[in-house]
């Protein structure tokens, strides 16, 4: 089944949102705390959380700047240049996929959805507790996208928070162990279960790179 | 668990590589389809590719525009401005995995990975046969990230190809219908189970949401 670009233009708005927003695959749930200079806090989830690099190690995510939901976060990123990046539980899905709801700017999403928070080593903004993977990030750029106005807000990781249950024997995070939540569209929720870890790719080993996948 | 950015920093090059690219979750597996002005196809596994809006419907992914991999991609969208989007099928994680080898310049990723290749309405870039979703994409835009020197890539969708059976009732993708499959770190794969889908969350439907994740 094709789907020009044409009739993506002239599709129902929702349905466009929805087929636009899965066809990339499967996206990572996270969610971002802030706390803001007067102390009000905030939790919100985000989908495009991207890896940028490891050297220095640099995390960044797309928002619309002027987006009722993602406000919040961002005034208090840019008062406080701090904010936390927290794996979204398996169990807690239903509670992070609330906090996109519109509450006011006084109300905290902590409350509201049933989300405990956490504060770790005296890091400024707060972390959700029940998250066994969370991130504290340090603004570092931002960047415009100006083919549609959204912008890309690069942090530098400060510290990471990992449940020791969530690493492999060699040290690695193993995603279904820390029960980390992938997302597709705008409202659907996925488990993720390990299939394969393969070596390093080299021409030299593709024999025992597809066979290991066999 | 609590891993500093100095002890990130003085950490052995390959596990900080491992903790970093899956600190931030799950990534979409998707293999990017490229082919040369001369003719040559090329195929490659990205884990960065991003929605960054629907209206117009815009996609990007992050690259190091000098790794040895991507430069053939990264070669081949600029000479033609076309390339292709294609989940990676559970099925097909090994095959996927194996393109991100050194392989020459004239070879194609295709035969030595045994990927097979497709093209849909005269698009010039190669789509990947086996995919369930797959994105035919022009080239819009290309993003310097200062702060690491990589550059996202951003592109608008020209059409979409959908296997109908991965599609819902309602008309949306499923990933687990499609199975497309996720990525952890550089070589950890995952398959996708379906948790919940939830209505659009507004405060006043706070209760009917929480209920749905319990």
């Amino acid at each position: 089944m094709i789907i020009t670009r044409k009739e993506l233009g002239s599709m129902h708005r929702i349905r466009r949102l929805n087929i636009v927003n899965s066809i990339t695959g499967v996206k990572p749930a996270n969610l971002i705390g802030t706390r803001s200079l007067s102390g009000s806090d905030n939790v919100a989830i985000f989908s495009s959380v991207v890896h940028l690099g490891s050297d220095p190690p640099l995390i960044g995510f797309v928002s619309r700047p002027k987006g009722e939901v993602a406000r919040h976060t961002l005034e208090n990123i840019s008062e406080t240049k701090k904010f936390t990046i927290n794996h979204v539980r398996t169990d807690l899905v239903a509670n992070a996929h609330l906090t996109s709801a519109k509450f006011k700017r006084d109300e905290s999403e902590f409350e509201k959805c049933g989300i405990e928070n956490e504060f770790i080593n005296g890091f400024h903004a707060p972390f959700v507790r029940q998250s066994e993977v969370k991130i504290a990030m340090s603004l570092k750029d931002r960047v415009p996208i100006e083919s549609n106005g959204t912008v890309l807000i690069i942090g530098e990781v400060e510290f990471v928070f990992i449940e020791p249950t969530a690493l492999t024997e060699e040290g690695y995070i193993d995603l279904e162990f820390s029960r980390s939540a992938g997302i597709s569209g705008l409202n659907s929720y996925y488990a993720l279960k390990k299939l394969s870890d393969f070596p390093y790719a080299r021409p030299e080993n593709a024999e025992e790179i597809l066979e290991n996948g066999r």
